[in-house]
């Protein structure tokens, strides 16, 4: 394949049938639990022979299930980038909705591919997942300006990306329900309050969270969980 | 074993030679990825033979897995017991102390069997850990009084609880950084923060909330975090 010779559509061939071998494996991984997926069944559901998946795919169902891991890690990664302007709340609604919408696409893989992997999960696989969480904190601290993140105010971060995952997996089982815009906005209230609580015993997280309020516009979802919070409770 | 011929003192001897196969294999579980660990590696901890550890564990290395995690489910689940008595968050701050006591005490055991287990995590071992999740989360809804939880509120204590794993795990990866007393003071102000959020949107969870602030005491931790966000943000 690294051969110059190899004309340019050839080599779009050779994308697409990967993409297509890579697509049933992740269907299957999403419908079935890692050990009973074979490299048979992923030929079966590409329509293609157990050779050709092995062509393309030499480690058998260990390297197709590394490639689905990645591969998800990858679209989800960049779903967190969003344009730094407007209110943090609207900034995280905005992210956070990219996210979720990959979840319901994706409902089964999202699952499969984050819950560990059983027999098929590695160091490796691992690895990529927390990158995934890795990167969306980044994103996060990127949004609250803060360069160097004290301990606190980084765990959190980490603690509210776990949350998103949690709930998101939670909600693939409960039927998809409440509606995923009800379910966006909460978890976005969620980040507000657990930034508020955490400013209450950690100055670096009580200046991230003024500065943060500061940027707040009447319309944005932080005025508003503020606005209701004093109405019931005063 | 099942014989009623054998005397107390031998059943005792079988119970403590169990418990101490056990051991061994949930220090190894702890400090080894579980493919890394083998029969042998647990005869030899426990200064036993091989035949021994299969007569007390004839499926091995998977029976010496899930009754590590059983194990740990039972002490953790244990733990959630506290008396209905008290404000709401005194009485979560101990049963959470509890749990993070744990956490602290079993550190390398902790992490190893609720990651999920790699090679060895099974159907069964999945369901023993959702089981500690789902006995928490009915422990808390005991305690707010509520019998039949909507799914908003449901999804809010679900998701306190995936918290706590996740800041558990990534408390033992930060070497116990917050010190056990803050991190346990803070995950407590994180479900207060989290009650009032949800509480925002979901009218059952307003009144479950009004009811729980309510039965706070002038120094219990409820009170003590509302009164220091008044402080900060008016």
């Amino acid at each position: 394949m690294s051969s110059s010779a190899v004309p340019a559509y050839r080599r779009m061939s050779v994308e697409r049938r990967r993409e297509q071998l890579l697509a049933a494996a992740v269907d299957l991984f999403g419908h079935r639990r890692p050990e009973d997926v074979s490299v048979e069944d992923v030929a079966a559901a590409a329509g293609v022979s157990r050779p050709l998946v092995y062509r393309y795919f030499p480690g058998g169902k260990q390297q197709l299930y590394e490639a689905a891991v990645l591969g998800a890690a990858e679209e989800l990664t960049g779903r967190f980038a969003v344009p730094a302007q407007g209110p943090p709340t609207e900034r995280l609604a905005a992210a956070l909705g990219r996210y979720l919408a990959y979840v319901d696409e994706h409902d089964a893989a999202y699952g499969a591919l984050l819950r560990g992997g059983g027999v098929v999960g590695t160091s490796r696989t691992d690895a990529i997942v927390d990158g995934v969480r890795r990167a969306a904190a980044e994103q996060v601290l990127r949004h609250l300006e803060v360069a160097e993140p004290g301990p606190r105010l980084a765990l959190m971060v980490r603690s509210w990306i776990a949350s998103v995952e949690a709930v998101s997996l939670l909600w693939l089982d409960e039927g998809k329900q409440p509606p995923l815009p009800e379910l966006c906005g909460w978890l976005v209230d969620h980040f507000t309050a657990l930034l508020l609580a955490t400013a209450a015993t950690d100055p670096q997280t009580a200046r991230v969270a003024r500065a943060a309020l500061g940027q707040e516009s009447p319309a944005s979802p932080g005025t508003a969980l503020l606005g209701r919070l004093t109405e019931l409770f005063g």
